[in-house]
């Protein structure tokens, strides 16, 4: 195999790799970056465009990797430390191209998770993952939410951010898209509302969460159907969007 | 008020607040380390024994933070950054002493969360939060899983450390304990047992949860009364152990 091999931290690509650690880049690009072989696989097997891989020279590359048809470039240690985000590299990354916005057609039996303010990038991979887990059809993280392509979310996804759509849009359209489509739109709101205990399982539904500290916008939850809440049995003062989405996602979703 | 002013970073309480970020000093000295004007709130609030806080000099103190009686003294910036494990250090920490063991009263009417092996901090601080919104009676942390008065379990206990019983034990012996008194143990496992779906909330339980990984260990598993499952409906491989832990806590508890 003739690899490319990059031995400066001051090569193009490497410097590249390090612009995408932003957002405005990752925006102007359309690219992002995920690190790990576990990410890798989960990118190639959902035919996301891999621009660039890089491998940290004299690491194993697992039996399960396959290479063949990627741009790979072997790097120094040096190299991938400067281009890592995590605490221990596992000695590869990639350039992904984000997927086209193809929009998405909207049905009455279909479930999203309506994501506003979420600020976390932990919480936000997480819920991402939660939500596919769940089998949710789309998530869409309004504004003011952390970008979906932030490393640390992309690595808290544990490659669901392939495994479905998930966009950035404006909520208020969506509320009334649902709306539209007569799709139930469960508010959350810790003051207000129903315990999710009282609410049976949904055939289609739109779910919207909101920021860690402040919530769910006011003037978003004013357009939900219905607000509703994880009753706090205990003293804690509330539970973390992440486990509540969680507890949400499977209350709402019909068994199948 | 006469506080303690401390300027150097070679101070013996500042070298020991440095020494509390290990295990095995904070279970030699019994003490842990906490950090925030929440915690110290909450810590204060619960009859937790602070044997020390530390103020940076020029700090605003808010109005419901109570200091009276406590032993305070001021540092400056310097010395807070070294006392501190957080990025952006609020400007106050505290010495705490754990509270004693003293045994806990098992009753088939409670309800029990039995930790295996949990090895991120923010998943186990998540989860104790977790497990106090829904009122739940006692966590118990089996060997092998990280320390409860790790700083960023701590953290992310938000406070909930302090509102319930919070105990390291041998979980074959609380499995043991919750068998002789009836209390129906729900193992989880990934690849094995009923759809939390197809069971009902219960009066008294023990939920035993596992590591990020590996699950829970076998040999604990054959000891539950029944293994459940969080359903998988979309591509995820798994979820988060903390979410995982807040789905079925609700689920299992009777709403009241």
């Amino acid at each position: 195999m003739a690899w490319n091999q990059i031995d400066s931290v001051k090569n193009p690509k490497v410097k590249n790799v390090k612009r995408l650690m932003k957002r405005k880049f990752r925006e102007r690009e359309q690219q992002f970056v995920i690190e790990g072989w576990h990410l890798l696989k989960e990118a190639a097997a959902h035919d996301v465009t891999i621009s660039d891989v890089f491998i940290e020279e004299d690491k194993d590359i697992p039996d399960d990797v396959k290479l063949s048809g990627l741009p790979v470039s072997t790097v120094t240690k040096q190299v991938m430390q400067e281009m890592s985000r995590t605490e221990t590299p596992q000695g590869v990354a990639a350039i992904c191209r984000m997927p086209e916005d193809t929009g998405l057609e909207v049905h009455s039996s279909h479930t999203y998770l309506l994501i506003d303010g979420v600020q976390d990038p932990g919480n936000l991979g997480t819920m991402i993952r939660t939500a596919d887990a769940a089998g949710i059809t789309a998530v869409i993280l309004g504004e003011g939410t952390v970008d979906g392509y932030n490393d640390k979310v992309v690595r808290a996804t544990q490659g669901s951010l392939f495994h479905m759509p998930v966009l950035k849009a404006e909520l208020e359209e969506w509320l009334e898209s649902c709306r539209a489509h007569k799709i139930p739109v469960f508010g959350t709101s810790v003051n207000e509302g129903t315990s999710h205990t009282a609410i049976g399982a949904q055939k289609g539904f739109a779910l919207l969460v909101g920021n860690e500290g402040a919530g769910v916008q006011q003037s978003l939850l004013d357009e939900a159907d219905q607000n509703i809440y994880v009753p706090i049995y205990g003293n804690a003062e509330s539970l973390n969007v992440s486990v509540a989405s969680g507890i949400l996602l499977y209350h709402l979703k019909q068994p199948y």
